[in-house]
């Protein structure tokens, strides 16, 4: 049997350790492919370049392995990985990460990570995200070991179209973890505001910061489950309908 | 009584003819403050500015008035147009736009627009995005007189927490406007690839461009509303939680 044949991406850059470690941890039963922003894209959403071209070079992912970096955001490397420098090749699966940082909650929106997979998956491919959660912890090696664990799973049940899995790895070693949950996105969020500062010629500047308020208690959701060191698996979309409230807006009779 | 406090974004940038359309509108029976990027936008979905600082300067809008050029994405103008910019001031409203070109369908994950106004939603604030559906019509009257009826409806009757409306204008003049619908997000995506070109130093770059495939029949959909000329309002949320699925994963048992 031919081995499955996985696109990694991400939004952390072709040169993290979280994009190595994720593909030491898929070539060991599939045929890996690497292309991924040259550069650090941390919480570009679900952005595309329009206005200016993109690139594309080839460069060393780890011993004798080459990705490709391209000039762009996370959803532009996964459009030219598919639409042309893997043209012609059925990819079976399409991991983003391993992001150094969680994703969860309201805070998905801003995800360069699960854009990624987002794409992927609007492109008919089955994707998942994957985040360690947390910006200081360096050991990605209990998040690899889950990847390929769900990757593996992924290919054999398939995911509905238009779903991607959203993955949240505790900042722990693989002892400590307690399992893996399914959740939903929860409605934390980053509480943040605006440092203002004055630069050297005495103009004011501002410099975004926060931190995650947590607003929801219970493991069900995706932030909390990671507190408590579960692995959180949450099934995402893109259709952002909110159904709930059609019928209330078609009372409001509309008329200009 | 008070005149409500609208305040007033978008993603083509402060200096375009949609913004201003909008506040000569809004004007009229609120009182309007705006804060929006000092450059076009499109597409950078919802992203953030956080590696590094951004910056705010006056500019002129239209007969002395004056808003804030925010040198960031949408979500950065409005975030510190209630953080800092109109600090204390209780703003009753968001709209953003008008932007010139649809954001319906799969595309509403790209859209500064409703970028701008998801990030109002999150920090509380009743928020609407609206676009007019052409590149090129440039009449942006009769989307201004649908945004003021669409505007105070909102004031009047609230919105849910955490839902926005999206509300996408056919080109055509008012006349020819049959009314109101309200939709939901379609599966219509824009097909695309990318031109693959030689710069004049014989290296090649890429260009993306592409077309909407249409893949919704009725006007309960956003963009055959508007192909039908309608007015589309959609109800939208960011919890992208696939709920439809949680049950099916958990039988999945994913251990490592």
């Amino acid at each position: 049997m031919s081995k499955p044949v996985i696109l990694i991406s991400n939004d952390d850059g072709i040169s993290s350790d979280g994009i190595r470690a994720l593909w030491r941890s898929m070539r060991k039963f599939a045929e890996v492919h690497v292309v991924a922003p040259h550069t650090q894209q941390s919480a570009v959403g679900h952005s595309v370049t329009i206005a200016q071209p993109i690139r594309a070079y080839k460069v060393l992912i780890d011993k004798n392995f080459y990705g490709y970096a391209v000039t762009g955001t996370p959803a532009d490397s996964v459009k030219l990985a598919i639409r042309n420098l893997l043209k012609g090749k059925k990819i079976d699966l399409l991991i983003s990460g391993i992001n150094h940082g969680s994703n969860t909650a309201v805070n998905v929106i801003y995800s360069g990570t699960v854009s990624a997979a987002t794409e992927g998956t609007i492109l008919g491919i089955p994707s998942i995200a994957v985040s360690l959660a947390s910006f200081t912890y360096g050991d990605f090696s209990a998040a690899a070991k889950f990847s390929a664990v769900i990757a593996k799973a992924v290919l054999k049940h398939g995911l509905p179209k238009g779903t991607l899995l959203n993955v949240n790895v505790p900042p722990v070693p693989k002892d400590k973890i307690k399992g893996v949950l399914i959740t939903r996105q929860g409605k934390s969020f980053w509480d943040d505001y605006f440092d203002s500062r004055m630069d050297p010629n005495k103009r004011e500047y501002f410099w975004l910061s926060g931190r995650m308020s947590l607003k929801d208690k219970s493991t069900d959701f995706d932030h909390p489950a990671i507190l408590d060191n579960y692995v959180s698996v949450t099934p995402l979309h893109y259709d952002l309908t909110n159904y709930e409230i059609i019928d209330d807006l078609k009372d409001w009779n509309l008329r200009v």
